[in-house]
C-alpha cells in the first residue's frame, strides 16, 4: 500500500502541472478506448454478473454492477467532463496590499484522492475522469463483486494516460480483496490527501472513525418535505410524488412527508391516493393514520422503531402531521441527515424561517428534493454529495476537487 | 464530555441565528469586562506564572503564558474583531437555472469548534471572539499550566454572552486536566464539527491520528528562501535577515536558506556576517561550509541528522548551496512542511516555475516568509494557519470559519 501511495504522490506532481489540452487528450483517449473495447468490457462485466447471480445477489445489486448496454453513456459522460472548463490555475481574490505586496489565490489540485466504493463500476470511470480533469491522482478501491470489470477499466484508464504522455499511476486500483487494505489506505496520510467514501452509512462511519486522512462524508439522505398551511395542495402532491417516486433508490429521494395539521385532513388521503399509483407504501404517525381512509391505511402501517431516521431507498414513505412549522423544523433537526429538506408554502416568512432554521446541505422552497445533484445544479459533474460542513457541502463538482495556494509577490519586501 | 457536546450543539443553534449587532454586543461586553477585571485576571495569571516558575518552566514558556501588561492589547484585538464584517448570511454564487429554479449559496457557521491548545491564554480570548463573530460555538481545551487564567477568562466570556442575550454555553472550557478527555473530545463527532489544534507537531499528529472529527492541521513551518542567480544580493540579505530574525519563534520564520551556486561564493559570507549580528547560528552543507570564512564557520557547524527537516523556532538557520532552481525545488519538496517558501529572483520565468512547482500554502516571490499571517494578508484576524489542502489553506480568518448551504427556490418544480 505504501508503494501505491508513493507512486500516486509522484504521479500527482506531474498531473498537477499537466495543461488542459493534455488532460483532455487523456479523457478523449479513454472514451475511444472504452468504445473500442466494448466487447471485452462487457464480457468481463458479464463474468462479474454471473458470479453475482451464483452468489445470490439481489436483482437491484446485479443492476448496480451491470454495464451491459451502458458503455456509450459512460463514454459521453467522459466527453462531457472534457468539455468542462479546467479550474486548475485559476487566479482569484487578487489584491494589492498597502505595502505593495501583491497577493493572489491560485487554484491547485488537492493531490491524491482515495476513493472507496461499492458495486457500481461506472464510479471507476467517473472518478478517474474527474480526477484527471482536475490534475488529481486517485487510488481506487472498488467492491470485490465487480473486480473483473474494474480491472479492465483501470487498464484502459492507464493506457489512455500513457497515450497522452501522463503517468498511468495517476489512477491506481487496489485489486486485492483483503479488507484490511482499506484500513491501511485510511492511514496513508503521508501520500493521500482526501478520502471519499461512496456507499452506505456503515462505510462512511468506518472511514470517519478509522481514517487519519480527511474524509468527505455524505451521500446518505433522510430527506423531508413539509407541506405548510396555505400550500397549493394539488401541486404539492406532484412535488411529493416526484421526490418519492422518480428514482426512489437514490440519496436525494424523499423519506418523510410532514404536513401542517390545517391541511392534513385534505392532503393526507390525496397524497396517499396519488403515491399508491406508483406502488408506494407508508409509515403513518397516529394522526395521519386516523386521517387516512380505510383503503389507504392498507397501503401502510403505523410508524415505529427507527422509521423516522431511516433512509428508505425504496418506495416507502413516512407520513406525519405536525402542529406547525416549528414542529416540522424540530422533526427535521432530530431526524434529517442534513442532505436535502424542503418546504412547500406560499408564505415568504415561513419559507425564510425554514431556510434559516433547517441546517441541511440543500434547503428547498417549493421544489422537489430530487434536484440535489451536480449536473442539476449546473456544475457539470459530481464526484460525491457532501453532508459535512468542511471543505464542500452538497454536490461536489470539479471546483470542489481543488484547493488553492497563496502567491505573494513583492519587491524584496520585509515585515516591519 | 458528552454533556458538554450537547450543550454546545444546543447553543450553536442559537448562535447561528444571532444577528450581527447581538454578536458585536457580546464582543464589546467582553472587552469591557476584561478591562474592568484587569486586576483579577493579572492576579490569577500571576499564580499560573508562579507555579510555572516553581515547576521549572523555561523563560520562553513563562513568557508565553504571561498576560501581565498585555490585557489592553487583548481588548483592542476583540474590538477589532467586532469591527470586521460579519460573513454569516452572505449570499453568493446566485444563479437561475434554465428550468427557472433559483439557486443561492448562503454562508453559515460551521457549528461547534473544538480547539486544543497549549500555554498561551490569549488564544482563549482570540478563539472565543472569532467564534462568536462567526456564530460558531467553541469547546476549548487549554494547557494545564494556564488553568487559572483560562478559568477567569472563560467566566468573563460567559458573562459577556449572557449580557447580550446569548447562551454562555457557546464557549465552554474543559478545566479538568485529565488528558484522556482530549481523546474523548476528538470522538464527539455527534456534536463537534471541526477540531483545530494549536501547538506543536506532536499535538497535530495526535489529533490527526485520533480524531473522528475533521481536523485542520497546520502551524508547523519548515520554511525556505531560495536565492536565485541574478538576485539583488544586498536586498536579498535583508529579506533573509527579516525572515530569520524578526520573530524567530513563530511558524513563518525562516529555517533553511538555499543559494544558487553562481552567487554562493559572494552571498554565503555576506549573509552569515549580517545574520551573526542578530546572534544567528548556522547549519552548513558541505559547499556553504567551504565558502564560509574561518571566522564565519565558528558561528555554526556542519548540518547533520534531521537538520533540514527541523522547524528551528530559534536563531538557527540551515544553509545549503544548490546547483540550480530544480535542486532548490527538490530540496523544498523533500523538507518543507508546506507552510511558506519563497524565491528571490529578478527572473520572471524562474519565479513562475518556482510558484508552479512549490506546493506550499504560501509561495513567495521576492518577499520575506514572515508575511504569512491573517492580519498581514488583510483578513483582519486569524484562528490558525492551515497547511492542509482541505477546506482552507494558509491563514484562516472569519470566512474560513464558515460553511454554506444551498438554497433552492422554485415554483413547485419537479425533476424530469
Amino acid at each position: 500500500m505504501k508503494e501505491i501511495g508513493q507512486k500516486a504522490k509522484k504521479a500527482a506532481k506531474i498531473l498537477s502541472r499537466a495543461n488542459t489540452a493534455q488532460k483532455n487528450e487523456a479523457l478523449h483517449a479513454l472514451a475511444s478506448l472504452i468504445d473500442a473495447e466494448q466487447e471485452l468490457i462487457e464480457s468481463e462485466n458479464q463474468k462479474d454478473i454471473d458470479e453475482g447471480e451464483k452468489n445470490g445477489l439481489s436483482e437491484a445489486m446485479i443492476d448496480r454492477l451491470s454495464l451491459q448496454g451502458r458503455l456509450s453513456g459512460l463514454c459521453s459522460d467522459i466527453e462531457r467532463v472534457a468539455e468542462l472548463g479546467d479550474p486548475i490555475g485559476e487566479k482569484y481574490d487578487q489584491k494589492k496590499l498597502e505595502n505593495g505586496l501583491k497577493i493572489t489565490k491560485q487554484r491547485v489540485p488537492i493531490g491524491v484522492l482515495g476513493v472507496i466504493y461499492e458495486s457500481r463500476p461506472n464510479v471507476t470511470v467517473d472518478v478517474a475522469s474527474l480526477a484527471i480533469k482536475t490534475g488529481n491522482c486517485a487510488i481506487l478501491r472498488g467492491g470485490s463483486e465487480t473486480i473483473r470489470t474494474n480491472k479492465v477499466l483501470v487498464k484502459l484508464i492507464g493506457e489512455a494516460l500513457s497515450r497522452s504522455g501522463l503517468p498511468p499511476e495517476a489512477v491506481q486500483f487496489i485489486d486485492n480483496p483483503d479488507r484490511s487494505l482499506v484500513k491501511e489506505l485510511l492511514h496513508l496520510h503521508e501520500y493521500v490527501d482526501l478520502i471519499i467514501p461512496r456507499g452506505g452509512a456503515k462505510l462512511h462511519q468506518f472511514c470517519r472513525e478509522n481514517s487519519s486522512i480527511p474524509v468527505i462524508t455524505g451521500g446518505i439522505g433522510v430527506c423531508h418535505l413539509y407541506v405548510d398551511k396555505g400550500a397549493d395542495l394539488e401541486r404539492s402532491v406532484e412535488v411529493v410524488f416526484n421526490a418519492k417516486t422518480q428514482r426512489p433508490t437514490v440519496c436525494n429521494s424523499l423519506d418523510t412527508l410532514l404536513i401542517h395539521k390545517a391541511v392534513a385532513a385534505e392532503f393526507v388521503p390525496m397524497a396517499i391516493r396519488r403515491l399508491k399509483e406508483a406502488g408506494v407504501s407508508f409509515r403513518f404517525d397516529e394522526k395521519s393514520w386516523n386521517l387516512a381512509g380505510e383503503k389507504e391505511r392498507k397501503a401502510g402501517q403505523k410508524a415505529g422503531g427507527d422509521d423516522w431516521s431511516t433512509e428508505w431507498l425504496d418506495l416507502i414513505l413516512g407520513v406525519k402531521v405536525v402542529e406547525d412549522l416549528g414542529e416540522a423544523v424540530e422533526h427535521i433537526t432530530a431526524h434529517s441527515t442534513g442532505h436535502s429538506d424542503g418546504i412547500l408554502t406560499p408564505d415568504k416568512d415561513s419559507a425564510d424561517r425554514f431556510v434559516s432554521d433547517v441546517d441541511s446541505a440543500a434547503v428547498y422552497v417549493n421544489a422537489s428534493t430530487r434536484f440535489t445533484d451536480g449536473s442539476q445544479f449546473g456544475m457539470g459533474a459530481e464526484v460525491a454529495i457532501s453532508t459535512q460542513k468542511l471543505h464542500a457541502r452538497g454536490p461536489m463538482g470539479l471546483k470542489e476537487l481543488t484547493s488553492y495556494k497563496w502567491v505573494v509577490e513583492g519587491n524584496y519586501h520585509v515585515r516591519k
